[in-house]
């Protein structure tokens, strides 16, 4: 079947609390997004890869194109609202029949083996969904009916969890039709829009190291990593 | 109110894939350990720090501490089994009033605030749990009747769910008779202890930067959060 990489960079910056955009800040002289293109260009050479970028960065993205040699992505989709539609946008391009990993722009550490495990995964049970245990305790919470304030709290068997990565593969006749119901809150990841269709997950096995980048500590983190 | 801290230095080294104990790998020309006791003993300097350590690690520790100074330890006490033993161990050697942080010897980088909001917190309200949101989606995982395979996930919500830290501070008089009920496989961090009894938990600001380190990448990780 044919592979598809769909390139989820949603963000504009403001959890990182800088001007850039967390997907071009730098690890080791080269943009978090040129290193996670580069991932997938090398696990699955054949596969075109969709990135769906937020309107405003667009010329950022070709300025930095002409720094830094091209980012490796073959299609450039404009983002949406919520992670849904960019992902609905980057899926409009694809054809019905196929398989299509859809990944996090600032996760720039998938290995070569996660990917194509995830692909090989999709191709066989229809997704595959990289997940690791999940290393703190957890606590459910309640908000107040009147506020965003947590109300209550209780604790949660830890083992009963599993934390989410990406790339989450899917075989594209069943993914595209799940993503035209209408779009719902809880719609947290691509796999709880594949799941709300009817059709059973597949979970493989993730990586530690595959980490999102979200903080300013993350990027020091994530130049540590790579150094190593 | 006294001031008492217990750090849990539970473990032998089997997940970090190396010889030495977690605890005892070093950051920086510093065991770990060493680090975290370092912190305590900045934010409290007027609490005495009880150390629980599998006993078949008391002559390391002992060589540790010839090579390295003293650890800030006050006391050293024998672990048990499960975390819930090795607490209650320490908790043995406390009186019966006061406020107690238990702290997991592999966080090395709890901020002195941090340590302080905690214990202001238990103060007024008999318990204060470290939290912070949860950076990955998650799933909740069945397993099968008859083996320890995953034979269902489903998807839930991350904003309804709070990731756990420590320290875990609360008021000793409430904490000591918590302990005194037999030991459950649902008991995963000390809140949940506390809970079990019936008291309330309440929750404060932890810290994406205190980190526990479980795995060989982590080390990697604190070993850069520390240079910062």
């Amino acid at each position: 079947m044919s592979r598809f990489v769909i390139i989820v960079a949603g963000g504009t910056g403001t959890r990182m609390r800088t001007n850039t955009a967390k997907q071009f800040l730098m690890i080791e002289g080269l943009p978090i997004l040129w290193r996670t293109l580069r991932r997938f260009g090398e696990a699955v050479p054949d596969a075109p890869i969709t990135l769906v970028l937020h309107e405003s960065l667009f010329d950022e993205f070709r300025i930095l194109e002409s720094e830094h040699g091209p980012s490796g992505a073959t299609h450039l989709i404009k983002g949406g609202a919520e992670r849904f539609h960019s992902v609905l946008a980057g899926l409009t391009s694809l054809p019905d029949e196929g398989l299509v990993a859809i990944h996090d722009a600032v996760r720039p550490f998938p290995s070569i083996k996660l990917i194509r495990t995830a692909f090989d995964t999709a191709a066989t049970h229809g997704s595959a969904i990289p997940t690791i245990p999940l290393k703190d305790s957890i606590r459910k919470i309640s908000y107040s009916k009147d506020s965003d304030s947590v109300s209550d709290s209780v604790s949660v068997n830890r083992s009963d969890f599993l934390s989410v990565q990406t790339p989450q593969c899917f075989d594209l006749s069943l993914l595209k039709p799940a993503f035209a119901s209408p779009y719902s809150p809880t719609f947290t990841d691509d796999a709880s829009v594949f799941e709300a269709s009817g059709h059973p997950i597949t979970l493989c096995q993730g990586d530690p190291v595959n980490i999102k980048l979200t903080t300013p500590e993350d990027l020091i983190i994530a130049r540590a990593l790579f150094g190593e």
